[in-house]
């Protein structure tokens, strides 16, 4: 049986501190779940997710009660949404395949992810996480390892964001995949670095598209579906909307800078990446037309 | 091979807000590790874990930042400290089982409790979580469904904690516990309610022990460890010390009123329970005397 694997991302997933309640999140990753569950009958399926809100979220938390509680170190924090969001996606899977009476499992693994000490992205933390702030107060927030950056209205903070390397719990997501939806990686896994024989937790957030990429060829998954807040690629957004419906991976690549830094292109990246290493195609395409883009009808295909 | 369920316990596991900083308490796993791998060399093992120092932190994180951030249920609480304790946990396991060069896999699985929606606990919620405060500040912090209780220096919350019936990832519990050591259950698991074929997040915090007995008799164990502060059981503790080194399962039960009610008695009761289910045989002892609870020179034997 086939290999898929769906990131699921989008500030619809289950957003707090964003749009939506968190009540509305739940009905958002309900419809999502009955598309999933759609696909698990023919397929073994493995979940991952982001938690770009969510562990800027974590941060706030955690900060803003310093003065009554140590605050989580930064790879805690990302700890803490695996465990909500996995939560929440895992319930929606199993209330999903309970309605439709399929006696289908549902495991949600805490997920670590190994990366490198060396790896450059420490020296320059790129990746913003948490709201958009007044300078003076975003200092307050500002963790070891940390940045700021310009945004929007104001400045956000910035932390690391290195290559992943290894996924330490592969095998126990491959051997829960053969009986039911699995859960993983979510919001890129756990950051931790190799020293000797210890792997200890690192001050950064994994991109969780190049995660899923990772995880995706080691499992040797014949698709990845990457779903998030756009319906297709768009080239050259937000200036001109060029939409990419399907296009081979060599050409993605050659392309790479005409797609927006930041929020479409480490996606592209990811696709690229997961058919030079052996996958078949990568779709990627809106959380909410997964029926679509499963039968090419949504989403831009890269094969 | 026999299976083993061990429940960490007491407060030298990861306390950052108790008398240990962060750091110390990943030096004590540290050393809970060895004794766990050396168990695991014989025996299939499930570790589960509390929350209850840690649950309390997460209300207190979110409630000091609910002017910025719509705080969590509290069941996605209990679901953050399964993410931060259970991480810290595995990766001291597997760098123990590296340290040893035993290759030797451990996963933490996301656990869900099925509760019942008529518990009575529900309606007279006594489990005291987070710190002690006066009643004024305690107030800020109450959530739905939380009742006060009078405590030395002042007043703490209290949640409900229903009796656990079911363990939703029981079965991906079992499958991985046949080729490595899995985390599991953490802070008693995620509390959920029926409703239809919906399974929705209760505002309870279940009991770390009674939710590890019925994981223990499920997956059918020989032996189940519980793991805390106190070296042994005493009865009439404060007042008098009667350490018990060993007891029958129906003797324990008939003297139940002389063990204090929620420290030891939930322990006990658990042990009672394991054994009247089938069990073979529980312990209740120190966290770092676990090799001398394994070789019976320490801590008290239930059978």
């Amino acid at each position: 049986m086939e290999t898929i694997v769906i990131a699921l991302g989008g500030n619809a997933l289950l957003n707090p501190s964003g749009r939506q309640s968190y009540a509305e999140g739940q009905r958002n990753m309900a419809r999502v779940a009955r598309s999933i569950v759609s696909i698990a009958r023919g397929h073994r399926v493995v979940v991952t997710h982001g938690n770009g809100t969510q562990v800027g979220d974590e941060l706030v938390r955690n900060i803003s009660s310093k003065g009554e509680i140590d605050p989580l170190p930064l790879y805690a924090m990302t700890a803490e949404t695996q465990g909500t969001i996995g939560s929440e996606i895992a319930l929606a899977l199993g209330r999903e395949a309970r309605l439709r009476g399929i006696g289908m499992r549902v495991g949600c693994v805490l997920t670590h992810v190994v990366v490198s000490p060396r790896d450059p992205s420490f020296s320059r933390p790129a990746k913003p996480i948490g709201p958009t702030m007044a300078l003076g107060e975003l200092k307050r927030y500002r963790m070891g390892g940390m940045g700021i950056a310009k945004s929007k209205g104001g400045y956000r903070l910035t932390v690391a964001s290195p290559r992943p390397r290894e996924i330490l719990e592969l095998d126990a997501i491959r051997d829960l995949s053969r009986s039911g939806i699995v859960v993983a990686c979510g919001g890129g896994g756990v950051p931790v670095v190799r020293r000797g024989s210890s792997l200890q937790g690192a001050a950064a957030v994994i991109d969780k598209d190049s995660t899923t990429r990772l995880l995706a060829n080691s499992l040797g998954a014949g698709t990845m579906l990457i779903l998030t807040d756009a319906g297709y690629v768009y080239a050259d957004y937000p200036k001109n909307k060029w939409a990419i419906t399907e296009m081979p991976a060599s050409s993605m690549k050659r392309f790479a800078d005409r797609f927006e830094a930041g929020s479409i292109r480490p996606k592209v990246e990811a696709a690229v990446e997961f058919v030079e290493n052996g996958g078949k195609e990568a779709r990627i395409g809106n959380l909410f037309e997964l029926d679509g883009i499963m039968k090419g009808r949504s989403g831009t295909r890269v094969y």
